[in-house]
């Protein structure tokens, strides 16, 4: 059972704004909460149905599950359809910037708007074994729903970083890559770790203050005529690339 | 100026139901809109602001723009802003399904159903010049809005045949591959077109119908924990490793 009160309260937590003024966020569906009952998150509360409660393995240390009906599930969710639940999850406190030791690759986003595609860039890094993302300020909040739904429970291995871009790549001391159109053909590069990879925005690439900062720019072949590709496909098939060569 | 009738109308084709009827669909903003001018669509009719109408090159041959106001095109479009226009545009009747010629990378879609992922596939197919999908019955409306929004023009360079894929692919007389997870490495593959290429829906993978109709199974690499990959992503990774070798 759910309370008008906690229903509006889980509502509110669609929002951006009240999720960093109470520094919670929502997970939904059966995978997403699945996940982050077997993470280092703290959870709130998890209003599930029945069906989904038996779903979860006996030895999980959470246990204050709060059986609901369908209908209260689907009336506290943002997705379409959800007959398993919604847990309220605390934001982690990143207060410090990982160091850039050697070995790693440093995936930074400048700007990256979709939550979908935001989402999909988290579940590469997870799939890549990248643990941090580095994300312009305007880059879509890490907390969204659908960013959370999208990374298919990646969120809960891979953190995201908000910074100022520049200051940062600046600092990085190390060969900094970047995707365009007209740069180095990518099966022909020949890589070193520890590098920095940028992927610009959706609708406008690198912006040009991040452009002056890139030592290598780098294009995916290009056979037909579509004049650019998704930001995750794009980012997918480098890293295959990256991942190939070193 | 649009009148409440053609405002009922547009709004009718929102939803497949009428799309069929009516064998029409929309596409929305300017990118989508300047696309199908140039293309061999036929245009029925074109809702858009006087300041889109500037951005049409002066040779373009359709004529009959419809100038409405912004809050017009709010009105009418799927978008959540839209201050371009919106097309009502015939479908496409395809009633041949094209045959597999010598060079040739049959691309084969088993039940996708984000219509983000179909849209991102066919930005990709038009990416490296493929020219034909083949679509599961259960696959997404390749005129679904959201479909149409994310291929970015693409639709109009590639298309869609939605058939019974099992005697399709049993037809089809050349090798054909599947993305499957536990597969052959595609960074070592060694192909010669024409093959064919089955990717699998978003939550099952390729169905067990069609993994038997499949000779080689390939995977991509993974160095992290993710469990899989988003289905475009993945397609487009796979189709540039293929672009590589051949």
């Amino acid at each position: 059972m759910i309370s008008k009160q906690q229903q509006k309260y889980v509502q509110s937590l669609h929002n951006k704004k009240y999720r960093t003024e109470y520094g919670k966020f929502l997970v939904e569906g059966e995978k997403g909460i699945l996940e982050i009952l077997n993470s280092d998150f703290e959870i709130e509360n998890i209003f599930c149905t029945e069906n989904f409660k038996e779903k979860v393995p006996t030895d999980t240390k959470f246990k204050a599950f709060n059986i609901c009906k369908e209908e209260e599930i689907q009336a506290i969710s943002t997705f379409k359809t959800n007959n398993s639940g919604v847990a309220v999850v605390n934001q982690k406190k990143i207060t410090t910037t990982p160091k850039v030791t050697e070995n790693q690759i440093v995936l930074i986003l400048d700007d990256i708007k979709d939550p979908g595609n935001l989402g999909t860039i988290i579940r590469l890094a997870d799939w890549y074994g990248i643990n941090d993302l580095y994300c312009s300020q305007n880059t879509v909040e890490f907390y969204n729903p659908k960013v959370i739904n999208s990374t298919m429970g990646s969120f809960t291995r891979v953190s995201a970083h908000y910074l100022d871009l520049a200051p940062f790549i600046d600092g990085l001391k190390v060969p900094v890559l970047g995707a365009f159109l007209g740069g180095q053909n990518i099966h022909h590069l020949s890589l070193k770790k520890p590098f920095g990879l940028v992927i610009g925005s959706e609708s406008h690439g690198i912006s040009p203050e991040i452009e002056k900062l890139i030592d290598t720019k780098i294009t995916i072949p290009r056979v037909g005529l579509a004049e650019s590709l998704n930001a995750a496909v794009a980012t997918g098939i480098i890293l295959d690339n990256i991942f190939r060569d070193i």
